[in-house]
């Protein structure tokens, strides 16, 4: 990977910068397994305080923290509420099944976003012939549905069936950073909506490994058997959480850059004759699908003899994604690519 | 529950003719955890014979066949493709994580019936963020579909297409005799474009307890491992499959009674002011919508008061369903409650 | 199976008698899954009250109520103390680990017996690494141990152990009625003692099908929808309670025949000189070691061909079960051959 | 955690040296997931070389490489054969029932150690009532042991028997290098004796985090989705990995330094009038038990007061670790704290 590649694949491929680095091999560690790593706690305490509640859970990935906040909201023969293409039960390999042994009501959302009808309808009713209703998970921005952001009226319309069925509410927040900055909504809102929360460093925050799970002081404490037994404690992981919590003071802002050049990205390829659609563009993800005359395998091999690597996402779809590491010098250089490929 | 109930929730709540009675405790009987018992051999290799395959497997429910089915076809880590209203997913308790550890790919019907190009779109590609589809399941006739049969011609189509991509084909065949008797189609072919089918015993067949599990023999001999950890081995179990052999010998073409009923009642109830739809009725069950006005509370109290039983079944949505223990009589006298019922 | 076959390899294989049958014949039945089968009520009140248990739930199988009982207890991440040899470890498949996700803490018992001590050291303590504590779990008659009896009071001890830790004690017992006729306990004793108890009738007490899980009106509830996802919700189950019914009328007080042949079994093979070791007979199992210079299979061949069948029970281990279809006529015949097989 | 401290719970405490950390600072990284770290690449290859296996796995700790080989080895209604205080089982929260739903065989080793005859009596048997044997497992050093190590005869009769029935054998090598260094074995042969092996990177050989998990390499690419799965799938890992890299190049022989102190800490407690025990010390863990007059919290209390901390270890059991972080001065001041305790 040279500088001059340019990676639209993920907001996960960023390298830190050298001063994220610098924060990383200051930071003081201990073994976390023991409790005793002191930027470990900082991170966690640091995010739980951002989104209002009272723990964190620090984690190798995303995956790990909706998977272990899935584990602990349920217990086999239950079942959770979720978006149709949402990242916990598409891309997490069949998790909920597998860990929580639970089944699933997928309901389909506009643009991933989910109504409190829907969900309110998916609970089960009491009979043994049903598996239990325990959960409801929202996840904002929602990948598949093209970076779309929810309004918090429509989440705390679910959180009220929610709590109205004594059903947890669990956001995967993956990306809730950039539902933050492009909405100016408060995070501590989503602490007062949710019941725990999954919120990942190394997407458009760009630290390079980590995720969060946040929740309540009991919550926390319960996950962290489960934490062990997937194989995530890990030892001196201050490193990993420094660069975390450099991430949270310094990368929040600037992903209304990403925005930006991800809406630039979306009126090009809006106005190209081989693009038959481009979904909304409300943060930093542009999905668009091809002309069926331009095969998708083409269009990224074209991509990629100019230096310029993205991602399939189903039959002529396609995503592009802006980070940290795609300034306003290659959004130009994509343009270009872009512009002299219809010809 | 007296003769003149007239119970029309399902047809599992047919009791033994005096006949099949007879038959039952005529059987010789064994030690089937040892395969010792004469007539559950007896059974297994007559239900094996009239779909084409090698061998059976006697078990409590169709509950059971079904998710020993699944879990013997799939790992962990896997997902099953079935009806978005099927009910191995819909009525099994969660039964497919909670036994497999597998995800569900879950596809709307047209009244349940899926077609080969949907299944195809729905088998993942190889990605380590997948579960690997290892297992197609359809079910005929279709419960929440109304008991709406197949084509053999799109069952095959599916077979193909699970042919070429190596994934197992299994038929949910709870009600298989009401669409053999319905479609006059050839139970023989379902051996040649199925490797597994569940074959329920104590539905329209009306024998009190037991479904048959039927597959080659190296699927079968798999099987009983599973059935015994399920706690399905059973040991003078002969008394109930003697009721099994009696109903394959002497139910199967009655059934055509049973369809008939269930048409004429379909068309008094499309006659009803109070009644909004009603699902083309093939088989045996008749699912109606009952107009807004009507609650289905007050609607299947009012039969309850004239002792009528029947399901709801969703939203507005009523069930009835015609067994042997609905003869023409007590149809009229439904069909005389229904013509009254709005006045 | 001829009636000259004297089969002792369990006593699972005992088919019903002609009154046993006439019961069974004349039961009314219903839909059980609709909880409406007169007869499999009956049973299941008759059962929990002979334990002073409040409620109980009809299965296909010991394994059945066993694992049902261990789910409805246990959740994932949790553990199962147990002797080392019980069954419910050592032959039910796996299954502990399979339907519950729970691990084991094995025990070894003087002759299947587990003291107070062991079962406290065992209790797993507060801590990530470890999964928590949640069954105890005995045996009685144990079956490994040659069909052992606790004493009430070391049951009791325990018992305190397990209240004082606030976990649940189950007693699987699949011979608890031989125990009962073989101390003279009270049934109503145990019902003091455990939380709950899964009793066989189709074992010593001669019915073709069925045990019975008993505990609390709540815990019973519970385990309704744990039957169904294991498959063991049956329709017209009446016909099976029928025989269980009748069991406990007619067939507990004659196990003591039981007994005493197979103390006179017992007797005989310890008198033989290619026996090496009896276990102490404490009710209708005889479990002894042969000598080296006799091979097993050798043994058991010869016994075959005798007409007498007889269970390998681990190297050079071999199980005798006295039950309802061996009378003193075929234990003089056991003997006989017994006596002439060393010349 | 002043310099001050003397740490002899774990050798999982160690920071990384400043040589270490200026290692990990320098890394070239890119997204694992993607497979494209550089320096990830570099240790699961140098890892796997080392043994003589094909590929490897980083993995952010040994519960994750352990549990994931059990996944990817076994199937549920299988079982594990493992020594019953092996980490595996006592140590990971019940995992092996969890994560892979497989039953547990648990045998009692000399001090940890296993030998073939144990392992080949503890295969199961083909039958319906037992769970199959999908894998052998061993641990070496073995933690509860004391340390102790295999000698290779021993583990090459155990991989004989392994063999001969198509039975996998995995190692817990969380201290192998500890194993390699005191016994002078050849890493390459264990290659050879094992299908997977599971290094730690974070005990003795002082990395802040991580295990790599070794086998061939279509093994390695199909716990890839277990991985996913389980969380594991870190982006930037490279950081991590590179202290892991420069462990192997670094801090392997000087392994014997630490074992040098833990056999003078041994000889010390041995010499102490209120020890009653001292396990044979072999590589770098002390295990000792206190005579019963001295309680164990009383001896840590008084340990921690004097700036040393060590692990409780079962009743009245404690064990010392040396490791990295404790040089020869600290050894004396821990034996001069122990030579007056008993004063």
């Amino acid at each position: 990977m040279t500088d001059s590649l340019i990676d639209l694949r993920s907001d996960t491929v960023t390298r830190p910068t050298p001063a994220m680095l610098e924060a990383m091999f200051r930071a003081p560690v201990g073994d976390d397994v023991y409790d005793e790593d002191p930027t470990v706690r900082a991170l966690e305490q640091e995010a739980a305080a951002r989104f209002g509640l009272e723990a964190g859970l620090f984690c190798p990935s995303g995956t790990m923290t909706n998977q272990i906040a899935i584990k602990a909201h349920t217990e086999p023969l239950s079942e959770v509420i979720c978006e149709q293409n949402s990242h916990i039960y598409l891309w997490e390999v069949g998790g909920i099944a597998f860990h929580s042994g639970a089944s699933v009501a997928l309901l389909p959302g506009r643009q991933g976003r989910l109504t409190a009808a829907q969900v309110e309808t998916a609970i089960r009713p009491v009979n043994i012939h049903y598996p239990t209703t325990s959960l409801i998970s929202l996840e904002n921005t929602h990948n598949r549905g093209g970076g779309s952001c929810y309004d918090l009226a429509d989440i705390a319309a679910i959180a009220e069936v929610a709590q109205r069925h004594s059903i947890p509410l669990h956001l995967d927040g993956a990306r809730i950073f950039n539902a933050l900055v492009a909405t100016s909504q408060d995070a501590a809102e989503y602490g007062r909506l949710f019941d725990t929360i999954s919120v990942c460093l190394s997407k458009g925050l760009g630290a390079p490994v980590g995720s969060v799970l946040l929740g309540s002081k009991q919550f926390i404490q319960k996950t962290k058997r489960i934490r062990k037994v997937m194989g995530g404690g890990m030892r001196q992981a201050g490193y990993l959480a420094a660069a975390g919590l450099y991430a949270l003071e310094n990368n929040v802002d600037r992903l209304a850059d990403d925005h930006r050049r991800a809406r630039q990205l979306g009126s090009t390829l809006a106005a190209q004759p081989y693009v038959a659609e481009v979904l909304p563009v409300e943060t930093n993800l542009v999905i668009f699908r091809l002309q069926d005359t331009l095969p998708a395998e083409q269009f990224l091999s074209h991509l990629e003899q100019q230096g310029i690597k993205a991602s399939s996402f189903g039959p002529q779809m396609i995503r592009f994604v802006t980070h940290l590491d795609v300034d306003d010098a290659k959004i130009s250089r994509v343009e270009e690519v872009l512009g002299t490929m219809g010809q």
